[in-house]
């Protein structure tokens, strides 16, 4: 089964929440941060911990490598090792990497990061250099049943700069890029109407969301922007495809609302607990916006 | 003194060739590869040779971070020290990484490559999420002078599909990524005329590069598509300015002269001197054809 099905699956049978694991050394509780060998190794204990305690309550996880390559060499380890408990735990990884070369160059990426010490379920990829930046990660995808997610629609305020450029016949750069995707879906298609390539669109611009999911009927979202970056529940619902087509992701309102509780001194078992309860009061806020 | 300011300075000591690091194993002499512990430690051997050999004849060096990504945690780890070697021999060094991602996520990717294991002088960005995703990067090197290169208008055929959509106003998207960089450049200029992010142009389509060259005079170039791409010195000529204002970058051309010039059983310092005369070569092509 293609990792887009299997994903289609965990959707259905656990909800939308992509638990982000976006990790810095801040988000640990001061007390295991302190007793690790050093930040990278802290902020693997708690991603082990937050997996732990939210693997069924979540779709997948999405693993932010911007936030590992920033502590080196040791940070990369603690990024191998996360994906590699995912792994181990039976669930799904989306290597959030947004890497986008040319076609030999690409070809590295997807040796990086759809095997070897940082093998991932998914990756996310920037469209920029076109679609021969794309067609490496496929190719070997149509082989492996790997997925990736292209990005269409951000959910960042400058995406308008370049991604809502308009163009001769009136229509927007994220849509040429959104079509080029869904032709490749068409020829690539998983069981559940999904293609093997997903797209990011975000939720924070709900107008076009209804428009969007309707042009877009045969790809999967991977759906950036609920919660602090101002996306609510209903948002993501016009996002959504008969209550399935997309994953949701939020990092720091989930991995850091021991925070937010105000759990000064725990530890990370307590920690990894109040992210549960955060993930779930997402997936059920979701699930009762679903149309 | 700003790094854009050096790297001008380097051209116009050394000419325009940018020695492009972006070596597999297999690039590496056999008799070499063989003798090392892994692959990681062959290519950083083979990379510190050429860098020794052609150190004096290329304004600076480009290492791109795929070939290293795809042996995983040991391939960065020689990704790291070939950064460092560069540093050390008191060169420049480009970091080819191609991140892009939102303001938060893009302060993580500017540790990450403005200091610590992967420092580098420059980095690559890729444009497509919008200014928010470049100005983090710009905050940073207006402290430190550190610079980049946005990815503007690329060398690979793919290119046309997203960077030549037509605009409303009858342009080009690429063009509105030259034009916010352009912006960028009058708040934040060199001594030299350039300011402190450049920008990437192929010199693949000749046709356009004049017109390309005159529109972004107060941006340095990062120039992909020499020599196996299909661009020749002339059309690299059009896209410099009295002379300067761009580097050259050749790979494969230079890394792996040795095969061509079919030293099957060379060892590193015999492939780094074909590599030396490959970079002297081209060099000398540019100098030659300058307008």
């Amino acid at each position: 089964m293609i990792n887009m099905d299997k994903l289609f699956e965990a959707v259905a049978a656990k909800g939308h929440v992509c638990v982000g694991l976006d990790t810095c050394a801040d988000y640990v509780p001061q007390k295991e941060r302190s007793k690790a060998a050093n930040d990278a190794e802290a902020v693997l204990a708690f991603n082990k911990a937050l997996i732990d305690a939210t693997y069924d309550t979540a779709a997948c996880f999405k693993v932010q490598i911007a936030y590992y390559e920033e502590m080196g060499i040791n940070g990369l380890k603690a990024y191998a090792e996360t994906l590699k408990y995912i792994r181990t735990k039976g669930c799904i990884s989306i290597a959030d990497i947004k890497r986008g070369d040319i076609a030999d160059t690409a070809s590295r990426y997807v040796k990086a990061h759809f095997c070897g010490d940082f093998e991932a379920d998914f990756v996310t990829i920037s469209p920029y250099m076109g679609m021969d930046s794309v067609e490496p990660w496929l190719k070997e995808a149509q082989k492996s049943g790997k997925g990736a997610f292209v990005l269409m629609r951000t959910s960042n305020p400058g995406m308008k700069d370049f991604q809502y450029v308009e163009t001769k016949d009136g229509s927007r750069l994220y849509h040429v890029v959104g079509g080029k995707m869904s032709e490749t879906a068409e020829q690539n298609m998983g069981k559940n109407g999904y293609g093997i390539f997903g797209i990011v669109v975000g939720c924070t611009e709900k107008d076009e969301a209804a428009q969007i999911r309707q042009k877009y009927s045969n790809l999967f979202f991977l759906i950036p922007g609920y919660g602090a970056q101002g996306g609510a529940a209903k948002d993501v619902a016009l996002l959504l495809n008969k209550g399935n087509g997309g994953v949701v992701n939020a990092s720091r309102s989930i991995i850091t609302a021991w925070k937010t509780e105000a759990l000064a001194d725990c530890d990370n078992e307590a920690a990894a607990q109040a992210a549960r309860r955060a993930a779930i009061i997402m997936r059920d806020d979701i699930h009762g916006a679903i149309l």
